[in-house]
């Protein structure tokens, strides 16, 4: 019976996946309705906002939904919020049995699902490929716990640690395999953020170039409001999601004022012209973004290791050697005697990209 | 036929690698003798000096070679050397056929065993597998044509370049995975080779810590003669393989006569206090030593890819970054202005070693 119950399971997990990039910050859920073998319905969370992966497998089975198994990669929803509760719609379909993958992480309305269930004579049992489940939200848990966005670290480094030249050229450092994997890592998080410094020097577009992407939200660290009216970051803001996170000396600057008014650009304003990661976050958080891609530079990485604050990451390393000690370390600043002291990434995953070899990790 | 051809002599290059680290400054070869779909004798050159793959395989198929078709990785020599010829003892014992990886690189021989062979009336094909017969002996193909040595780098870097902190602590960057595969290219290589920076730093044994494992012979590079006598370098040279490349200057120095004196230790003496990569190499080669194992440090590895003395190596990334500027970078001293000026890695294949991962390439 576990086994049976993986296996659907499984299935409910990789129907959720579907919903990667679209649903934040909701979470990714999968459903799956089996009854005498057969797989009757399937759905997943397709669209922030829109209805629950239980509605669609349910939608499916129709009828055939009474007396059946239901496998959920998320407790059932008990309230009423953009949709009516799918608790309600499990009983009232007439499922029998319900297996749940993990409990929602809020603890305001764990369990509470489970009750509407078991009130109602349906068996209910919880737990099932409970890690897979968590692992695939991670974003989502740790955002409903701490409303910190989750911030994951992507860059390009050569052999020696390097992102750019002393001159800032970092054209290209990596593969054209590694390039297009950034894409998707850019619909996967709901925010992208950088540096002034690598915003002036590249002039990045930071969209989802990958078909039927999801742009991010794109975010600049840039307390002296130095980015140029003419870069891509402000007149290609048609989506409305630029937001400059500035020093509060700017407020009502001109160039401020500017920028929201004829480019909608949104602003956030800290305290002195030095910020921490923590306090970044906590900001973006605020806006309900959930999760970060951090791009660079230096400076912000070294920041956000520094902080302890990043969650993941994913470093491209390019068979390149700079060999110059003046071009930009992808990190920087600290000093230690042994290298004891220096950070040790967990988690470590290796992913062979052509003649690139990203590692992934946590923190 | 060609596929039987090629099956065979796949299993006599298998049997050929069994030879690595023992046979330098001579080939790897392996011999396989086969008679109606029957493989009835198998040899490899086991020992520098010893029989050739050929004496062992005819050995084993004792008068059943009469008739038989042998391969060979290597075309059979066919002057007296050290051991008889082995065209003369294959054509003595009635072998029908011979298949052969490759011809003999040395332009002074190439063809005459193939020439003794067909003369003897024994049908001869050659090329077979070739392409993987002249990777195995890649080391003695460059020796036997160039006189230099074959140069491999071996190092461990953390994800920001580093072999060290700015206090010179080292220990450990990688894994006890990759460490032991450190222990396999020591006895792969003929010699083994550290900058006196590298070996004041650590009073390394440099030795191949592996069951039946080859030591190399020792070369520290040390213009000013700082090696001290109580390092394990000089006390534990009871094999006379360590040898001390240094500048004239130090001739007939106290310290110079008592390490020749006392410990057998060699000596290498150049010009000037600042060596070229290019000279040291010459000098090594002239002394019969085919290959040599770079393990450090920054100054060594960082002249190997100036002078493009490279031709190949394993790079071991750790996932620890120091994040420190004044680190000891793995190379160094280059100036470049743009990302295409640094140097490309050639032939990249990834290893991984647990949590690390290792790098192969060439040059």
């Amino acid at each position: 019976m576990v086994k049976l119950d993986e296996k659907y399971m499984k299935l409910a997990l990789e129907l959720a996946a579907l919903g990667e990039g679209n649903v934040n910050p909701n979470p990714m859920v999968g459903a799956v309705v089996v009854k005498d073998g057969e797989i009757i319905g399937r759905g997943y969370h397709k669209k922030y906002g829109g209805p629950h992966a239980e509605v669609f497998a349910l939608e499916e089975a129709e009828k055939e939904a009474k007396g059946a198994t239901i496998y959920v990669t998320l407790e059932p929803c008990s309230h009423y919020g953009k949709t009516p509760p799918c608790a309600e719609k499990i009983i009232k379909m007439g499922i029998k049995r319900c297996v749940i993958a993990t409990l929602d992480p809020n603890p305001l309305v764990a369990g509470k699902g489970v009750k509407l269930l078991k009130d109602a004579g349906i068996e209910v049992k919880i737990n099932i490929l409970k890690e897979e489940a968590l692992k695939q939200n991670v974003v989502f848990f740790k955002y409903i716990e701490k409303k910190i966005p989750y911030l994951f670290l992507k860059c390009a480094i050569t052999l020696d640690g390097k992102i750019a030249t002393e001159s800032g050229d970092s054209k290209w450092i990596s593969n054209e395999i590694s390039r297009a994997r950034v894409q998707e890592l850019r619909h996967k998080y709901m925010g992208i953020m950088v540096g002034i410094k690598t915003l002036l020097g590249d002039n990045p577009r930071l969209n989802a170039r990958i078909e039927g992407g999801n742009n991010p939200y794109r975010i600049v660290v840039d307390p002296s409001l130095k980015t140029p009216e003419d870069y891509n970051f402000i007149q290609n803001n048609e989506d409305n999601k630029s937001i400059i996170i500035t020093s509060k000396i700017n407020i009502g600057s001109g160039k401020h004022l500017k920028f929201e008014k004829d480019y909608n650009v949104k602003f956030i304003f800290l305290d002195g012209n030095r910020f921490l990661m923590t306090e970044i976050l906590k900001e973006i958080g605020e806006m309900g973004i959930d999760s970060i891609l951090l791009e660079g530079g230096n400076s912000m990485i070294s920041m956000a290791f520094k902080e302890r604050a990043l969650d993941g990451g994913q470093i491209f390393i390019a068979p390149k050697i700079t060999g110059d000690n003046n071009a930009i370390p992808f990190v920087g600043g600290f000093k230690i005697e042994n290298m004891k002291e220096s950070i040790e990434l967990k988690g470590v995953k290796f992913k062979v990209y052509g003649d690139n070899i990203a590692i992934e990790f946590n923190l």
